[in-house]
């Protein structure tokens, strides 16, 4: 049997058919256009899905069930999102929905919850029982793992270190308050961050880099800017880090996890994001070199780590 | 069979005879005098537990065994603090140093943990399964309740919630961050900021409550004044409910407990401090009115949670 993984986010939903074991045998992404209304979004997420099963190149008879990683806060038991900020789909019964187009189960929930089972089951938490992983994209996704299961909280709701506020009266973020952890260390914040030094600073690589095209900024240019030795994009890159490592800190202090997954795109830049990071952890968590180390890795799904974790939702959830 | 329960705080040590179901038979306290040698203080610890035994009547054989709540990390297995940033106790083994005085089983555990084992048992929390206690003291302690047991994290070092960045780069903190939770809105910062609103504004009521005299200033003094309409006892009142809310609303965006208890000294005030309080959080919180409400409850035990949940350890811990 197959199973169909879908990870909806902020700029493009993907879709894998994969194996039992975490294997990859197709996948395929489309545009999220988030503020569509949520029917079109779900009729996209339907075909998408029929074709990474066709592609595959195999049925539906073959499938086991689909499961869909979603930004927000779900209902598991109904496979309803009851809250979403980024994308329209509060009080959206994506199960329901979904089944419209193809009849086969679906198990819904957050999308860094599955990134996290990912990680957790065949990824770079494998080892540990208990580990913290943070998806850095549009926004910021947690999922926190205890004893090997996925930590939910009261009606789910759990995980949103995102919306840690890191500086009071901060910079204003989706949720409606000011100052969040994602407002300043997501691959988002990261972006606004590049562009508005490439603007401040004209002889920045930063505009060589994207042939003063703004719109080419992505998660990866400050970084290649600053491994040519360019200033402004150090001062991005190390002022990036430095916030990423403040609200790691504060979750370490809080749950103490043995391991801390990063994820998302910027995580690829491996040891250049790495090594600064564990410097400035080690340096801010409470108990510092007294208390047991902890594990800071780069997650070793990365980008496909929400569309494993979903397809084993039914199985591992 | 009676217990007692130790609380060292960062200004006073308390300690109580206590029976099976949480009553006080009695109960006294020694300052701490902080920046002694640890040898001086377990002794002080060791004497004054004879004492609570003599004075509330009973002997050392009727106690079935001390329990000791100490801020930091504790090793419980061992009986050892492994790391305290406020008082000399890194790397005490506690148990075995009172049991030099003391011939009676000794458990040990963070300060936090017992407030929230006391609230989560007998006090605020009781009907909830998924608790977390906050006590505003010298520090802010935390202490998490998942499935009605304390969570302890990896290393027993979760909970540092005192200890998450809530204005990066702010207030200069024991633990050696800057901005952390309890530099805002501890009762030691309330303590400082009423005393530099004493000073800054000489007409207000502040003053006259404390007959000019700033060593007088305690927890209470701000919130008498702006009960009073004084405009900087509102002003200092207001600053504080606003860090304290922005810290409670990560911790509940974080791990969505289905209660949340406010304790030491300053949750005496009641609704003075729970009514604006709780508005803040419902405004603050992921998801706002579109999820189910969480709880925010003053403690029942208030100052008494610490020995009280002490006293518990050898069962419930």
């Amino acid at each position: 049997m197959y199973y169909v993984g879908v990870d909806i986010g902020g700029t493009k939903i993907a879709a894998g058919l994969i194996t039992k074991d975490g294997y990859i045998l197709h996948k395929d992404s489309i545009a999220t256009l988030r503020e569509r209304n949520y029917s079109d979004i779900i009729k996209d997420i339907g075909e998408l899905v029929l074709d990474v099963i066709n592609k595959g190149g195999t049925k539906i008879q073959d499938v086991e069930y689909i499961g869909i990683g979603t930004p927000g806060t779900v209902n598991i038991e109904e496979g309803k999102v009851i809250y979403c900020n980024s994308i329209n789909l509060t009080n959206v019964h994506i199960k329901d929905e979904i089944q419209k187009y193809i009849r086969l189960p679906v198990f819904v929930d957050n999308d860094a919850n599955c990134a996290a089972i990912a990680e957790s089951v065949i990824g770079s938490a494998s080892e540990f029982m208990n580990s913290i992983t943070l998806t850095l994209g549009t926004g910021i996704g947690c999922g926190i793992i205890l004893n090997g299961k996925i930590f939910r909280g009261f009606s789910s709701a759990a995980g949103e270190a995102g919306h840690m506020v890191i500086e009071v009266d901060g910079k204003q973020c989706t949720c409606g308050r000011k100052g969040c952890f994602e407002a300043y260390a997501s691959a988002t914040a990261l972006i606004n961050d590049t562009k508005k030094a490439a603007i401040k600073y004209p002889d920045s690589i930063i505009n060589n880099l994207v042939k003063r095209d703004l719109n080419l900024i992505d998660g990866k240019t400050a970084f290649d800017a600053a491994a040519a030795d360019d200033k402004a994009g150090i001062m991005v890159i190390d002022n990036y880090i430095k916030y990423l490592a403040e609200g790691t800190v504060n979750l370490i202090n809080i749950l103490r996890p043995e391991v801390v997954v990063i994820g998302g795109g910027i995580s690829t830049q491996g040891e250049n994001l790495m090594q600064p990071l564990r410097k400035l952890i080690q340096k801010g968590i409470y108990g510092g070199d007294e208390l047991p180390k902890i594990t800071i890795r780069a997650a070793s799904l990365v980008n496909d780590a929400g569309i494993i974790g979903a397809a084993m939702l039914g199985r591992m959830g």
